[in-house]
């Protein structure tokens, strides 16, 4: 049984292990209600999940500590099962699918952990798991199933009626759902009025669904930029608890979660990963009635391999109207690529690339096209742009 | 003069404006070190500034309050200023020059200021709005060389003092030296054994040459990725209080600035501008004596442009192998890129763009060139994609 005792010794236990992480007031994430950022993404190991995981590794028995620990993850469960393990000197093996990205490999590494890598999938990953705790005594630290674990993440909670006493909701975003079912239990034990709200992914939608229809429901795939929250089924205990406790859940696109990370970056210099952003993509989209509450968004993490991050940026600059690809139909004869390129820079448009081909199947037998890249200041920048070069007779299409 | 006194009363009046933002311990900036980021970029306005505008202002006479102020700039003083008068209740206008980037105009509109564009570049926009304040009487709020503005930055030693009581160094960013001179002067006479070192940008080495010559140096360009500290001449009074505080001044790189930016996203989660990580650009290739010390590293601001983040996050990612172009050579028949392509797939690669061409000078008549950008997972993974194109016949250049 989860109890605020456990939660209330899970934050005793933390005390010289996490960072009490600040709470941000970012007034312009919704413009209705007061938005607070919990920055779970500037805690050691770059997400919440080592406050469950020491929690855990605590409070085993020293038989099981002498033993060791097995855990099966490519991500910020594996960094904080990692280090946990280090802090509390237990040998700890890390089983991996054999493509996780190296970088996550390295940062687990770094922790001191055994690497074990299996070929296969996330699921082939976990069985060989499985096969270590029975063959060596390992105890396996479950991402989430766990009430150590869940009493660990609870300690959000705590801290966050300490910090803002007269909070009226908080956004948490649900992979398994440890993070929130801890948080809601510690929260609604404590404050009942105060609303506790769960996003999920559209692509990962399990515990959406599984409250939806009153049962655990299992997905056959997963799909989503937010990878942290990636889970196919919810947990026994999770699920339960967030019966009980969870106000609402809902789930938010692919898209709204990039525009939530870049907004994050442009408004508060901070960097969060596809599931640190959910819950400020629910609050930027108005998923979840918080007009007029002073509401949290909790950040839960910031390990975004930097190759999605920079796909992230270049997508929003292009919605934003702050990059554009042209492509140009132009004659063949000397002297256009020039003619194009002075109006745009007599505009003030950066071209950052230029691609020229004649003779595509779609042009003229003697035309030729140009596709530009451009950084540009907004969309009406780019309109300007174009239709300078129509006026001058060019024939564009704009194509993002 | 500058006194504590002053310093303690700008942190009085700063109280309820302010966030007194986060020192995060980051062991993995330089191993020798003990470094802790104070993270400014996290402040209200993205950036340090508004200490120092806010406590100027409150500082002003009833009259002055009541002719309202005026200021030049593009950046963060322009934010600090206008945030700093609305909360004050005073006019304010901002001139800038009539090429600054939209999202910083827009930044400075929304806190309420006019906005003044002056033809030209800055020092026509500095010249429009000294006549401002003749003609319309007006106070100048200067971005440094006043000493209330001094005593605002300031109140960032005092807080330094309280988080970190055992800090041995700190390392602070100076363009036209507000900030450090604030700070060095809390510092040193509260605790004259805390060393207080500077850093430039190589571009905009006012401060750097001045301290050198003992006499105030003018420079006649300045150009840096870090636009918040690219000043050609370093004031009057912040000259004097660097002469007497600060222990030591250093330089670092455009390349230098730009590892450090990623460094801070990649294992801090924040998102810093040029200005803002020069003193981890410092850190992180020892061009200070650090060594065994607790230091403290000031993040000043975080407010990058989102396309300068992007070209840094680019150049990163091909600095340390995680991306690259290659340009491969074919014979002109069916089947070649078929042949290319599940080569770099069988090893993992991932294909972000194709340029695939005839004829172009530099090959065979019936040859052709390809040209690939990939996704990769650092340089021995390049090496290895490369080697099994070459073993397959291929003829390859890395153009990176």
């Amino acid at each position: 049984m989860l109890s605020l005792d456990k939660i209330y010794q899970a934050a005793y236990i933390l005390k010289n292990v996490i960072r009490p992480t600040d709470l941000i007031y970012a007034p312009n994430i919704n413009e209705n209600s007061k938005i607070y950022l919990k920055t779970e993404n500037l805690q050691v190991t770059g997400s919440f999940k080592i406050r469950g995981s020491y929690n855990k590794m605590s409070l085993l028995t020293p038989e099981e500590k002498q033993k060791g620990v097995v855990a099966c993850s490519a991500g910020n469960h594996a960094q904080g099962v990692a280090l946990a393990a280090q802090k509390n000197n237990i040998k700890c093996t890390i089983c991996l699918p054999d493509n996780a990205p190296i970088s996550k490999i390295e940062a687990t590494k770094k922790y001191g952990a055994e690497i074990c890598l299996v070929e296969g999938v996330y699921d082939d990953a976990y069985k060989k798991a499985i096969e270590l705790k029975e063959e060596m005594g390992y105890t396996f630290i479950h991402p989430f199933d766990d009430l150590d674990v869940i009493a660990g993440q609870g300690t959000i909670g705590l801290e966050l009626l300490d910090q803002l006493p007269d909070m009226e909701a908080v956004i948490v975003p649900i992979g398994g759902g440890g993070l929130i079912a801890g948080v809601a239990f510690a929260i609604k034990e404590l404050n009942p009025k105060i609303k506790v709200y769960g996003v999920q992914a559209c692509g990962a939608a399990s515990m959406y669904n599984s409250i939806k229809n009153e049962n655990i429901q299992c997905l056959s795939t997963v799909s989503t930029i937010a990878d942290g929250i990636a889970v196919k089924e919810p947990g026994v205990h999770t699920f339960k608890l967030c019966q009980k406790y969870v106000d609402d859940i809902c789930v938010v696109s692919d898209d709204e979660i990039s525009t939530a990370i870049l907004t994050l970056i442009e408004h508060q210099k901070l960097i969060t990963e596809g599931a640190g952003a959910v819950a400020v993509a629910a609050a930027l989209f108005d998923k979840l009635p918080i007009g007029g509450k002073k509401t949290v968004c909790l950040l839960s993490g910031g390990n975004i391999d930097v190759t999605i991050l920079s796909r992230v940026i270049s997508r929003g600059l292009i919605k934003t109207g702050r990059s554009c690809i042209m492509n140009i139909e132009l004659i063949d004869k000397p002297g256009q690529l020039k003619g194009v390129s002075s109006i745009i820079a007599d505009l003030g448009g950066n071209v950052v690339s230029v691609h020229h081909e004649r003779s595509s199947e779609n042009s003229d037998i003697n035309g030729c096209y140009l596709r530009i890249a451009l950084e540009t200041r907004n969309f009406e920048h780019i309109e300007q742009i174009k239709k300078a070069l129509t006026d001058a007779g060019y024939k564009i299409e704009c194509i993002n």
